[in-house]
């Protein structure tokens, strides 16, 4: 088993409220990412792909096809939005960096599983020193 | 002459966005940072010090407090804020990485003067790929 | 199961040094890095917690309050220090990345447990080539 | 069990292509990377020990004995180099990022094991976006 | 004056050879890169334009169109190509990453002018330890 | 005029300490740079020469030669050591990184004449947040 990871960029803008909560509550628990007006992060998206490689190419994957899956998926739906208000398979949930790599790691599974291989891993990187890791 | 710089680093939203044109316009020239809903990024701050290096201390400038000062002057400002909305020094400015570089310098410079120091360079990475620099 | 990481840094001094051995011995195994007068890094700290995230949150942990903790508990103890002569919890061990991160995770375990949280993974990087792991 | 990590760096050339398709099948497969005048890469190697530190050093392995080790066994063979043309170990195999690290892993194990360590990991960074992690 | 920079990607083979040299000669000096089957780099091309901003998008350049026309003019002509062999702007240099900086600013400045723009600096990383630098 | 960059790596111990100062104005000016058990930092040195490509070669200088050359006159000698007790050209000086500069430089300057080449260049990394720069 051999694991291929493909690593893609995008800038977003988001914040960490809980509408059920005051506006106190939210800045004690969320602090300076409860702010109102927003605030962003340049994201590194990694996603690992495992399988054995193919005797007719040396691939587990095909890392531009991975690259561009995950352009396709997800860059092009969070690249430069807000991910509260712009994105369809956020809607509803908090835009922590857990449930985002989780949301991502489910969009896409399917698409991954159709090409005929194995989703291993998605790491999320939101700052240079903060970063989340999903196995599913 | 000898030249220190330290780096702090911050995380905001904004967009680029001239309301005196169509959205279309908008698009055409800005892009995807035309999204009305915002997006952000983290962003690394450099700033440079220059002078000869003082004989009791061997610094030309006390890194530390140069850090401290950075953070006061401008991370308080604009960390985990929006650029266009939440930030006094940047009102009624578009926000690219050009004209916050040049208000981020004009911000810090008498605070550096008043320190007896000359401010010489700021550095503003945006993303991985793009960065600007200005010298006063 | 969503695994979340804060990066910490600090420098120190340190020496790679067995008592029991010969100045010869010594520099056979430890090299330059048993020099009796020390030398030092600047030390990257990566901890990392895992769990579900909450569902009125969507934090595994707060990164926030993991970093103060990571500073309070460990950089506190050890920036600008000399591991073989100022950490109590070094006190009578190698000061080799191995014990250290080791160490580490003796100190943080409880704290992070107290938080009602569990460490997952410790990661130590000594110099840009050189870093080790530790799972407990 | 902690785990210990040395990286080397070497620079190579080569180039992916199945000698039994037709040139139209290699560019549709392996895009760019079938150029017959070859293309090239920075790789960074990083090879991880296993094991308990020693109570009379702290280490788990020696870092520079790891270092000289994977220099002389790897880096010598390939840093400069054709992978297709001038490597010994990949003579006959696609050079894909995968064959590559497994063919490392492969060099590698016994001189590790001839040493009483246990090799544990492998990770080969081909571009700052694209790397293949091994385990055997 | 604002400098706005640009940072591209590419990945190349090349080797340093005199042909009016004998090979132990060309060895002598050129060490390893005169490998006669070629190695390669993953190349960091970073480019800086300079000016005012413009007042009405507060841009010195358009970033966008900047990496657009990097990409068109420089990169498609390297990118997963033989430097000595497949770049007619480096046909019948030596392929330093001297040379090739002043002929990537030969390539983009008539390029970069006809869009009304100032070249300003070419910056060519070839390894994490190797860089040159440009001015014209 | 073309500028080539060299960087090489080394760690040390220092500690910044006026010795006809009390302890507590040190700690106040130099806080816990000051610690008497020394801290350390692991150094990246940055060397930039400037001139015309040769024509024979397409090199303002041998990349290899420099970097044996700042390995020998300058890691040699500081590499794993204590830069206020171990360094004969740092004797009698703060070691500070603005001093630490401009004294690499001077030791490498006759060197790197010597070979027919010009120094233009010296940075010096003490941490990811701090560098200092000189030109002589």
């Amino acid at each position: 088993m051999v694991y291929l990871t493909r690593v893609e960029h995008f800038n977003a803008a988001h914040k960490l409220y809980n509408e059920s909560w005051s506006e106190e509550k939210n800045i004690e628990v969320f602090g300076k990412c409860a702010n109102p007006n927003w605030h962003g992060h340049n994201y590194e998206l990694f996603v690992t792909i495992k399988g054995e490689p193919h005797p007719e190419t040396g691939f587990v994957f095909n890392a531009k096809t991975l690259g561009d899956l995950i352009k396709e998926v997800i860059v092009e739906q969070v690249d430069h939005r807000n991910l509260n208000m712009d994105v369809p398979f956020m809607k509803g949930k908090f835009t922590s960096a857990e449930n985002f790599a989780i949301a991502i790691w489910n969009e896409l599974k399917p698409h991954i599983e159709k090409e005929g291989a194995l989703l291993h891993y998605i790491k999320l990187q939101e700052t240079p020193r903060i970063y989340v890791e999903y196995y599913g």
